[in-house]
């Protein structure tokens, strides 16, 4: 790193080297979320997802991790709470304008593209900070489709995906064990199996967000006895 | 802690770390603040909040720490004074606008996240600073529910919660003593034995607030003599 | 304080002990303000304020620290001069605006939570600086009311209050004698004689603003032949 | 003075003294500025002024020192002539707009709240700076009476007063020599008298402005001959 | 390079040799990107664009490298993903609202002017950093053309140009190798053979974008298969 | 000159002296700008202004600097070029509303004012800096004007008076040569020979601009013969 | 140069000088800009500008130095290009405006007027850096002209002028060689004679742009071949 990094980090300005500081900083407060996992499974999206509870007192299924965007579409986030929950807010939003304004579906690509898009102008203008969130989005229109959005509001589609702390594990996991056109079923075990190897805290009903878009139902988020069958 | 660290805390702007360092100082003014608790209990949704009052000449009853926001729902804050009162006045329009609306009472969990989405703008743009108060939101919609929003503007349920200079060691008797389905009244003692420990000064009906919301009752703030028979 | 204080304190924004600076340096300009006292009395409320005028030529009634904000309603501020005033005007508008909205007088801890929500404005946005001044407003409604609003927008209820340079001395006087339901003669006698312990200049009919409110008479304010009679 | 007094002296910010130094800086631009005297007479306000006028080939009654405001106010400036010009400008709008709106004309005193609520505004935003004039308005509306005003935007009546660089010497002469209910060309020649003393170049005509208010004459500029008279 | 160099690279500023420092890294930034190629061929303009996808479980071909603007005209870029989203975003309505206002489809080159002027902005204002891309815009009007922008704004046209981290050694194999009027499917041989050299990692179906805009074809996006068949 | 001065100089902002250094650095580049020469004259005001043209190539007729304002007003400036003919431009509209407003000629001690006025603004607000001009603006209303204007936006009225580089020794000539109620021509003489002896290049047509207003003609600009006559 | 000239450089700001130091940097980039030539002919305007084009792929007549402004303007551009463009297409709105407005067609020196007011806003406000472009606008109305526009907004009327890097080597041989009322075609020999001397590449009908405009054929542009012949 250049002895004088700082000089390029206060805003949005680029680097010698061409990088946007701001934008890796944002980065690294994603790698510190706790890990979500999505995967295109046959006929459907699978999501599994870390919550990071450590408090007993908590209501842990006030912490949310796997989100109805709409009824074939579903989000989970990993890095700051509030950003997360802002950008699903505007995901949402998104989707139902477009209902209203074309009468039919918004297709997962094009939410996504629009997600990045509203992302990109927080890393152009300043008097504003990146969002610190990497997402995942999900869902079924012509085919199941699953996209990633980083701070840097960049966007690809994935098979499968991790996002969050336990990427790097995850990922590796994932490119090992994850096939093509596995059964829901089996890949909400294989997305539970790396969240227990990456998470350090014991996997219960409490900590674990489970959700699945299929033609068939839709989007389904697993109830905490559905959720506990799996662990 | 960075040497330079106070090269990244002047505005919202990340540390290389992915921090933001103006609400964490906007969280240490929370912890400067006087104890609020809140737990649920056995049909309804208890608050006992410490008020730091060191003048003999001061109303003590001007120094509100439990609020009413609407018929069934409450709230306490600790931290700085005004931001805390902007915050409660926030939160009863938008309970209010919601009722003019949609002709319904709002939910808890979705005023949870309108004020967490409120004061989340308040770390993404330059010009301003966060605000400077945690926030115990709680009531009985569907159920008797309790939210907890950081100057980070994240928000999480809770059973029972402490905010305040006297955090750690509040939460630590609740783990403790802390059950579900407690009666409102034993609810209260707890919450007053609690505020009596993480407290300096002597408790009395001039620096304590209770109030509850029971499906019966709806929002009730204890008058002196009702608070000083629990002292 | 910290080695490093001046890096935290040129606009709105926490230092690491989540204090704001620039609040901070407005409460000492209050500090240096000429004291203003005011007293919860036997159906009233009695303001007593010393006029800091040190130039033989000036007009003293032109100096006013007792003002009149509705018809039961009066103030008085310490600090800069243009800013109370400004406070002041913003006082009358609102209660103004109340009875033209509502056809009813406004009550004086409604307005003393609007002047505060006024005053935080200017702590949390950047462009402008804290108001510096602190106020007492105080008056009758279902009963007689007194109020502090100090720079930092925080409000509080008082039963006698001192503001201002000698606010450390007066309150020390106001907690040996004031008493509850003193008639207003002798809250006023209470008042100028603590003045004239915090003043350094002789006291005279010139540099004293004296004014009450009660039921019967609303607002008065004592003219130069009834001010001297206290001295 | 403290040792990093810059670092509190680049905009509209407090000191650890609650001291707003830009503020004290414009003020130092007024104790440039040409002395200016101001004196409530028997029946009438009278002002004597003094121009900077160094170069042979001005035009002196280009500069105008004493200015008509309305029929009855008249005022004078000391420190910027940009800013003073600005000011006066303001004043006559405020006048008018006054008598349009009101079919009245405006009282002395709230004509000096107005302008003194003007100046202020510049001494709390950021991205302007405080205007560097002092102002004395005077004028007969129930009775004579005169006002100051000054960079920090306070205003305060006098029986007699001086701004300026003279400001100082004028002022012992005035309480000296100044007497109530003094006929108007006393007091002019009392003004004429303090403005020889405190000014360095020989009086004339040319460098002297000298007007007043009269219940009977409104307001009145002497011509140079009637000043001529006086010197 | 100056010594003081970062003293100009912090926003739209000249440094005295009359640089700017932001734009020269956002090109620093370009040239990081894949690599991707355009090239005037008979009857037609073919672009052939590396993807740099290094995860196994990315779905390749939501990375686009080679777009559709409009039936006529197609584009590639290279730099910032988000950044080229949105200028690609830009192109696309700038080519609809063409036809919608003037009922013709756009020029390439009025295209590539429009685009080279919004870019500009981003060099000339402050709050703001210049685009991290460099575009190719092609397409047939009248004839087969093929424009470059670059992050400074400027745009030129080519007969076969390249853009990316491979460029200087892309551009030479150009200079040799091209030739006017090659039909299109030599056009394609060679981009791929450049790619080949310039990309490190092998190419396949997966990491090669193909296109070409023929009068009687319109834009073409080669399929997955057709792709296959030139590497 | 302060040790720090460097520390006040940076935008409208006073130093400790009160003293605006961004002005005072505009006032340096009038410092630099040819020499112009106005002076009231009988019956007229006659402005001689030299023009700074070094190349041979150069039309200097394309160089103006006597503009005709309005029929009966004239101006002259020195300075920067730009700065000066956007406050030309900016005088000709005043004149021009005036008369579409009130059906009547402008003042010229009006327009004066108002230029001083537009000037003032850019020595006040933040984001921008003052006008580096200084202006002499004459004609005839009710009898012959001239006033100055200064990047500080001051303004005063001369019976002769000369801005730019040659401004000390001009000034010297004026006064001990010009005299009230010379004639048109003996004024152009004198102002001629001034220029003579404060410009260091050989006088011709070329370099001079020669206007004056007369009540007879209103403004006259010498062709270049009438010119030659006067060298 | 000032020890701290940096201190002044960073914005529309002057140092202690007078100078404007970022439209100094601005007019260094046009003295990096390939040179352009323009000269009053008999009965015509001739325009000869240099392309710099070292890549052999480019298409040279992409790159325009010699616009058409409207059927009697043309002109050329030194320095930025994306600025150039953006001016030229400014002078084209304008001059388009002028005729639909009033119905005649704009005057050259009006045009180069308003340009000049264009780009002097660019000196005078905060957030925006100055044009880096010299201008030479040109052509024909009441008869030919021609007028230079720099970085720093003034302008100024030539009979033959250079812009750019050949800048001093083109005007002194301009001064030697070029003479009033040259026919069209020795002009241009000149013109391509200059830009010979100061371009270090070999001259070709690629890197050349000829244009002129004359009262019988309005502005014509030479073709590749017409061009050839004056190489």
């Amino acid at each position: 790193m250049y002895p004088n990094v700082q000089a390029y980090d206060r805003g949005v300005m680029f680097n010698p080297d061409g990088r946007l500081f701001q934008v890796e900083y944002a980065k690294e407060a994603v790698r510190k979320g706790a890990t979500s996992i999505g995967m295109v499974a046959k006929d459907g999206v699978v999501f599994v997802a870390h919550k990071n509870i450590n408090d007993p007192l908590a209501v842990s299924n006030t912490i949310q991790k796997v989100f109805r965007i709409d009824s074939h579409i579903c989000a989970t986030y990993s890095g700051m709470v509030s950003d997360g929950l802002h950008i699903i807010d505007t995901a949402r939003s998104n989707t139902q304008n477009h209902r209203m304004l074309f009468d039919e579906v918004k297709s997962i690509e094009s939410l996504s593209k629009n997600i990045s898009s509203y992302m990109m102008q927080a890393t152009q203008y300043g008097g504003m900070r990146p969002y610190a969130v990497s997402l995942l989005i999900g869902g079924i229109d012509s085919q199941p489709r699953l996209f990633e959005i980083e701070p840097g509001a960049s966007f690809l589609g994935y098979r499968a995906d991790a996002i969050g702390s336990g990427k790097k594990v995850a990922t590796e996991m994932l490119i090992k064990e994850y096939q093509d056109n596995m059964p829901i079923d089996k890949s909400i075990d294989l997305g539970v199996r790396i969240i227990k190897k990456v998470s350090e805290s014991k996997l219960s009903e409490d900590n674990l967000d489970i959700g699945f878009v299929t033609i068939k139902d839709g989007f389904v988020l697993l109830s905490r006895e559905q959720t506990t069958e799996y662990i």
